[in-house]
């Protein structure tokens, strides 16, 4: 592997790359393409007309969210990221020109499709930072978990998206039926593996450097965020390894195999409860059959909801 | 006190108890325990199918749901019990087989009386070590604040009922209309009451010893809770108890015993709010009027329902 | 300036004002007006006679929400407040008599409108100590970070107001389309600008000594107060202020301007929309209309309704 590298005289390019400051353009690539998104929200305009500081304060939770959230797990001050002026300065300026510029040039300008892919790219870029500097952080406190480096690894890298069923409240919207955890999108799916990956690095289960991994990362990150937004398709490149995994480990009981159909579902859920429930089972059960085929009909529409939205390239991260 | 101990050879026995290791066995019987009432919550076998990621989050909560919400209360890092790995595994296994075993074969088990009987015994009895273990958390903090160090330890031994909420959100589910702190389950209930006694044994009011007071609150825990399960009765032993302190503290303001009657609570409730607003009365009261009984009507509905699953067995814990 | 107050012999006055002591009288004027202003939340009588465990803890977090909020994003223990016994003791007293008094004796007492305006006076006295004392303790810890200290020092003054969803989740009340930044109510806007003043004030940009900054803003908030209560009125003295900052910096885009307006907003936005996603427009786009005209008509409905309510001056705070 290392001397794959050299052959390519990858090497330099890596460490180039490795000893790259975010700050100033790459953090504003970050901050321009998650205020775009946020002001992409349904909603969030008028929200920005009737209440700039929750729409402020909305849009650092979409810049902000992965320190804040990696900050609350490690039982560091929220807070935190609001000491850093500058940032918070950047952030703001951006959040101004993108909601209240006149003519509204920025927010025109930055939607480009030539200009909008070079920015998103670099945001892409600033994910590898922020998830390396989350699995560090992590290992400076608990050197030994895996799982703890992984996690705060996500949170920092994905943390906009993992908490924006609090970050919509502050807009005044709630959807509860909804989140990153039941239905992953693939911003949040690319920092849960770049968060295994660079914790693998951290422990040395992983025979790399870290400057290569960050290489290959990122080289993988932009690419693949170009083609989907140039091709306008979703289609994750793990959609065969997730599916290959789902049905090795999660679709084991054989029994519950149909259970993704719409009718059978409710009746072997009930099924289930009634083998359990012999007392109160008769009334209970036609509740939740009626209540199950409701469930699983409006995650069906919301799944197609989302499924439509994903063929559009300009999709919340 | 110590005499009858001594008399009944108990000294022993409560030594042997307070020297008993909570792992792996009655850790085990915990987790197994508390990822079937997972498993049983409406809709919590659909998620499993649909996001395994979630589910297991959600198995998490409520195999952790004290350890992390005690954390937070003390602003110490939630992501603590995931640093334990030997527990996350044991509990990751578990989740896995109870959701995902071929043939459901380790539910089926689990789940018939006998055994299920044993689990639950021994399931109360890690709730005297996680009480005792939240007070003494907390005793080295706050050592002289009676409720800091009751909330501490309430919140370790009931902390997955206490954060349902949020728990359930994790699986997009969302039931703002009720929690534990409004209509309290009987394991959040025990749990308060291990907490005060603890509470009072740690800081010296109880003039008991604390091996003694361990085996006391064992024995109480799992006697009741076998009878519960056998009898499927739900009637808590401390019914009388409640009522009449309820009775004594809670409904001295003679005008408005009548407001858990139906009718007549929204009517003194805009009585009192007339009262006070002589201004924008008339509209607002007439709306009040109508949120009152709608708020009355499905309260009362979800109260029926909650009996209902009370006589039923397999609450959740 | 300092001439002018030696002048007027306020010196001394700021002077004696900076040494009053909260404990007891003014902390025990802020218990009784905030759980009054509980008390007069719709439902909340209900569920003081169902659970008086959540009436109580909703009480708590009425009076110390500020102290719980502060401590959150500080990262220290949400607990703290348990721990000072006798505030707590005396706060759970009134709570009690506030809703358990035989007879109703003591809310009806408090509620007469002499009283009432006395012990809300001295409720606005204890706003400058607890936005000071935010300020003051962000300082300790982020001493150059003007941003951390207005946060802090503003969730201390306002906590109960900021948390207010929390709050009524408690209670088993979800209001997510309001919150405190969507629709800032009169108590929050004048602490936020307590917590500028403040914090300008303690990095030496605001020229004038402490107690001078406190006789000040005392006086403004209690005469304000005072006046809002004795007419009725709602009116904001800050509405010209911030009606001129509103027109010069949020409406910079022309365009927009329009979006206020019902039907026009629901149009504009999908215009932005389409010119965007021209893949998956029709049909979204339909969509959206329908959603957005649905959203803006339940907002206005709930603005109307708070507006009635703020002609009210019993207003939660």
């Amino acid at each position: 592997m290392m001397d794959l590298f050299g052959l390519l005289h990858l090497d330099e390019l890596s460490h180039g790359l490795a000893n790259l400051s975010m700050f100033p353009y790459f953090d504003m690539a970050h901050y321009i393409v998650s205020v775009m998104s946020l002001r992409e929200q349904p909603g969030a305009l008028q929200v920005s007309r009737t209440s700039p500081l929750a729409c402020w304060f909305s849009s650092m939770l979409f810049c902000f969210g992965g320190a804040v959230l990696s900050g609350i797990m490690l039982a560091e001050p929220p807070v935190a990221p609001l000491s850093n002026s500058t940032s918070i300065l950047l952030a703001s300026i951006i959040w101004y020109l993108v909601f209240y510029c006149p003519m509204d040039l920025v927010y025109c300008c930055a939607a480009l499709l030539p200009l909008r892919l070079v920015l998103s790219g670099m945001k892409e870029v600033t994910r590898t930072w922020k998830v390396l500097g989350g699995v560090t952080q992590a290992y400076g406190k608990y050197n030994d978990s895996l799982l703890v480096m992984i996690a705060i690894g996500w949170a920092r890298g994905a943390g906009g998206g993992l908490i924006s069923n609090f970050e919509q409240l502050v807009r005044g919207v709630w959807k509860p039926e909804t989140n990153e955890l039941l239905k992953m999108s693939y911003p949040t799916k690319i920092t849960l593996i770049g968060a295994v990956l660079f914790t693998l690095q951290q422990t040395h289960y992983l025979p790399l450097q870290k400057q290569h991994l960050m290489l290959i990362y990122t080289v993988f990150t932009v690419v693949n965020k170009s083609r989907m937004m140039l091709t306008g398709s979703s289609t994750s490149p793990f959609a065969p390894i997730e599916s290959a995994i789902y049905k090795t480990l999660f679709s084991g009981s054989s029994p519950y195999t149909a259970l993704t159909t719409d009718v059978k579902e409710g009746n072997i859920d009930n099924g289930t409860t009634n083998r359990m429930t012999s007392t109160t089972a008769t009334k209970e059960s036609s509740k939740n059959v009626a209540a199950g085929k409701g469930k699983s009909r409006s995650l069906k529409a919301k799944e197609e909801s989302e499924n439509a939205e994903a063929t559009n390239y300009k999709k919340t991260e």
